[in-house]
This record gives structure tokens, sequence and C-alpha cells, in this order.
């Protein structure tokens, strides 16, 4: 079994931590075939945290689980914090292939994307 | 003449926002036919800001500037900050088509764009 989970810095907001949610949710919906398994976890100020999130997908049944960082720049949180956090459950599962897959800032398609919805 | 301004949040990296007019750049490449003029603003912390953004925009000859916030979440910055930003030149401008497109956490095709790069 395979699993994404969608990582995303994490507000006060509710309302913002709830958007994630929601898209984690149209993920899952569009997934099929691809990822058995979609779920999504934040870096800081809401749960389920970073770790929490991978062993949610490991104790699914995941077997290779792919950290998608929902971040547009590559900032510290991209290059340091998240690696970090991802480290903490690659320790602990060394025969689980769990990874970090490119940022969203690195899609090819969102020039395209973004003219689009400019227009 | 058309503008589109990508606006950023804006970081005290340096590298971040040298992402972001590298972004633009590559906006400008592919926007043929659709925008005349492609430039990027930031709301805080780097330069230009949103009204000097919009001001470049004018003083290179656009009737319309189509403000794009470069944004994944439905924040404060979205809701209030940016149009707070922008309203200051189409106050000054009244005559000017200049308007905030919906953000980029908005596109339909974010959930097919994340799965492929998760893949």
């Amino acid at each position: 079994m395979k699993a994404l989970l969608l990582v995303a810095h994490g507000s006060r907001r509710k309302e913002s931590n709830e958007e994630i949610a929601h898209l984690a949710a149209r993920l899952s919906e569009q997934a099929e075939g691809r990822f058995d398994i979609v779920d999504h976890a934040f870096l800081e100020l809401a749960e389920p945290l970073i770790p929490d999130g991978i062993e949610q997908c490991l104790q699914k049944g995941a077997q290779s689980v792919h950290v998608l960082p929902y971040f547009l720049a590559r900032g510290t949180h991209v290059v340091e914090d998240i690696p970090e956090q991802v480290a903490i459950k690659q320790n602990e599962y060394p025969d689980m292939d769990i990874r970090i897959t490119p940022y969203l800032g690195t899609v090819a398609e969102l020039p395209e994307v973004l003219l689009k919805l400019a227009e």
C-alpha cells in the first residue's frame, strides 16, 4: 500500500487548516490507482504533526509514504525543518520507504496554471 | 496593454524573493497574447511593494492590471492585506482596470498537479 502525505505549514486560523484537510480529501478522490491512502499533516501550529501523520499512514498499512511539501518557496521549512521531522520516522522504520517529494513550487506546470488563473 | 502582477508574501531570505522574480520571468515568456507585461511585487519584507508594482505596470503603459495572489490559503493576507494595498492604487487611478484575481490555492487543477508531483 502506498500513501501520500500532504504537508502544509499549519496556521492559527482553523479555516486555513481545514482548507488543507479539504484539499487532501479531493486528492484522495482523484488518487485512484496511484495512492491507496491520502492524509495530511502540519509542520507546526496544528495537528497531526508530520511524524504523527506518517505514523497514521503506516498504521493504515502503507509500506511507502510520499511526503509532499505544500510549500511555494525553498525556505528553511522545505530545506531543513520538514526533512528533520521526516527523519524521525525514517530512523524509526528503516525498512519502510518514507521519502520526501519535490515541493509544490517546483511544479513545471505552475506558470501555465497561473496564467490561466489570471485571465 | 494588459499586465499581470504576481504578488508573493516576501521573505527575509533573498533567495526566496529571487524565486518569485524568476517565476515572473517564466510567466512573461509564456504569456504571449494574454498579457503584455508580467511583473512581480511583495506584500511585505521585500521590494517592490504592491502599490509600487502596480505603478510600474501603469508606467509601462498598462490600462489593465491583474493582481494574482501567489498564496495557498485564504488567510488574512488574501482576505484583507492584499485588497487594502491594491485599493490604494484603485483609488488613485479610478479609470484603470485594476483587479485582484483568485489566489493560487483556488486552482481547480491543483489536486491533479499535486498527484503527478507526488508520484
